[in-house]
């Protein structure tokens, strides 16, 4: 049976060319350790690894490649971000539909540095709007942290809006891209966003065990991680020199390598193009739940463009079991539960039960969602005979 | 001109047959997120990860697998290791060998937490000895860490006596497996080691990207990255289950899958097997510098077993000039300078001027040493003429 992967926004699958065969290069030719030596296999990965931030730091709008740091997964930027930045008592402001990389940093600063959080919500028009976010800063506020896009309704918040909001009160704009990065255009620089965390394994098309943190030269966090940098190994304090500063131990080289050709394969293929893909798949699935009696889904209509996202649940069905369904009888891999999202859950209103979750990559066709919409269909009609 | 890699210390390379095809495999078949959904592809991704814990469990002979956590590499997990565990006020003793890895985190918790750390220093037979830890131990002593072996000089830390010490004492042992694991017999219940931090991409022959950190089930850490287990999506606060509680986001699946071929390997090679071979390897260099005038060799002598590091300076030339030489003119890969050990450099008494360090891996040959010997003779007779 052929796989029909609708798990993007987990992680994405396949991966484009190129991505294997570069980390295939790194692992027989130069699997020396980057920055650690100055001989010439040490030196070409470094190079591979520099390569990469240059290409990263050209899609978001980044003017200084250094600024760029890289991590394990997006979960270690956000945590490198909002633990190196808030201080004891601070106010921060973020939205009702943050993934738990995002909550859980938040509250755990809450409980140890009496750090106040505000959580902003939709309005009824299930979409957030910057005004409110504006209301919700005090003089207390030093964060507005935000995802681009929810990871469970795919609703777009208004990151260039919240740029101005912050500039005009001068907290830092935080933005998770977890499901953005690849997908939505970015531009650090015109947006206003002083920190930009993303993973490089989603919309970014490269391995798992790949992330990132882009901080704004303005801004200095305490490093979460502390150790070798390959320079200034005699001090006993982090260097101050940037990416070194954030980037202690050995960094992932073959992944990064993998990255670069997933970075490079979005860039050629244009975001804008991956976004429109993407947008009609996800009209045609809205479209297409909406005439199935028993399905109800979640967020805006499609009159409000969001990411390539659709949770939705089939009456008399839990949603483990519908995805099981899926997977099992129709070879349609997609995803079920809380997402590690409660807030947007509560704000969808399916904190009780939570959610199929369908999420589109650039590989994803018509035919994979008319697949959907006809499994739905059938399990839909004979859990809820006429 | 074929490459001789002597910087196995800094990363192993190459990498043994099947870490590369099983990443491959792992990029074409089921690069879905583990633990992030129930269908088949993220099953099988989960279960890739699974494996590589058992295998690693066996290694180091730990009961229970999922009292291991995956981290980016060694720094991460000793970072998660000290600041997760120590405590406002608390003792620390560690050694004067320790790499920046574990002296940087250290020295951040005195900063910020007024931890206290006393470093032990080895005697004049330039060894460490357990009874010195012992009595460097008072009431406030919470935590006993060590280097398993010095990255600098090679020399073998005594953890089994440690863990005596620790275990009498009611304190915890962290090792840092950065040097040994995979080359010298580890075994945590034997130990008594509550901790142990180990790196994928050394001497367990996976890619970078990957390590790990140990905790026995009676240590509970603060989680150093909070965020996204795949599981108790709704609560707040992390979950207390393991591994999820420790590892926040997406972990390196392909990585970890090419670890797990690293690490099978290693075992079917047996742990003694290499560790003698590169012991053979190391006396023969040890043997060889002491022969040529004017070259200067740190640590203890060939009656002294240590892994298979070996570092040295040649009068007159720079230890950075001597590396570079040594790449350029002979193809040889080794590593100048401070190799992130400050304090081993202090103890070792280099450092003004850093050193030149060979290390050795399971695919090095008396061949290669012999030619690393020959270059050295030449490049010390043309920079010191009779």
């Amino acid at each position: 049976m052929r796989i029909i992967y609708l798990d993007n926004a987990a992680s994405t699958w396949p991966k484009p060319p190129g991505v294997k065969e570069m980390m295939a290069e790194v692992l027989d030719e130069f699997a020396a350790n980057p920055g650690r030596g100055g001989h010439a296999l040490a030196m070409k990965a470094s190079k591979t690894v520099f390569r990469t931030r240059v290409q990263l730091a050209r899609l978001f709008g980044i003017q200084n490649p250094n600024n760029l740091f890289f991590y394990l997964n997006a979960t270690q930027a956000l945590n490198q971000a909002i633990k190196g930045f808030l201080k004891e008592g601070d106010h921060v402001v973020t939205s009702s539909i943050e993934h738990n990389s995002v909550r859980r940093p938040l509250e755990y600063m809450r409980r140890t540095k009496q750090v106040e959080i505000t959580y902003v919500e939709p309005r009824d028009d299930q979409r957030f709007h910057a005004e409110d976010f504006d209301r919700a800063i005090t003089p207390k506020t030093k964060l507005l942290v935000v995802s681009h896009a929810s990871n469970l309704t795919g609703v777009i918040l208004p990151v260039a809006e919240l740029g101005e909001v912050a500039k005009r009160h001068g907290v830092v704009l935080l933005v998770d891209a977890s499901q953005s990065a690849g997908v939505l255009p970015i531009d650090v620089e015109q947006m206003n966003i002083g920190m930009l965390a993303f993973p490089g394994h989603k919309g970014l098309y490269g391995p798992q065990g790949t992330g990132g943190l882009y901080v704004h030269e303005s801004i200095d966090l305490e490093p979460l991680i502390h150790g070798g940098t390959g320079s200034q190994s005699e001090a006993i304090e982090q260097p101050t020199t940037r990416p070194d500063r954030y980037e202690s131990g050995t960094v992932n080289t073959t992944g990064l390598a993998g990255l670069l050709a997933g970075v490079t394969f979005v860039m050629e293929k244009g975001v804008e193009a991956i976004r429109a893909h993407e947008w009609e798949l996800t009209k045609r699935t809205i479209s297409g739940l909406q005439e199935i009696p028993g399905v109800e889904w979640y967020g805006p209509g499609i009159e409000t463009e969001r990411v390539g996202v659709v949770s939705f649940n089939i009456a008399g069905v839990d949603a483990a079991e519908a995805s099981f369904i899926l997977d099992q009888q129709y070879g349609i891999a997609t995803r079920a539960g809380y997402h590690c999202s409660p807030l947007g859950h509560q704000t969808a209103g399916t904190e009780q039960r939570g959610a199929v979750r369908v999420s589109f990559g650039v590989f994803n066709t018509e035919e994979d969602v008319d697949a959907l919409l006809e499994a739905v269909r059938e399990i839909a009609s004979a859990f809820n005979p006429a």
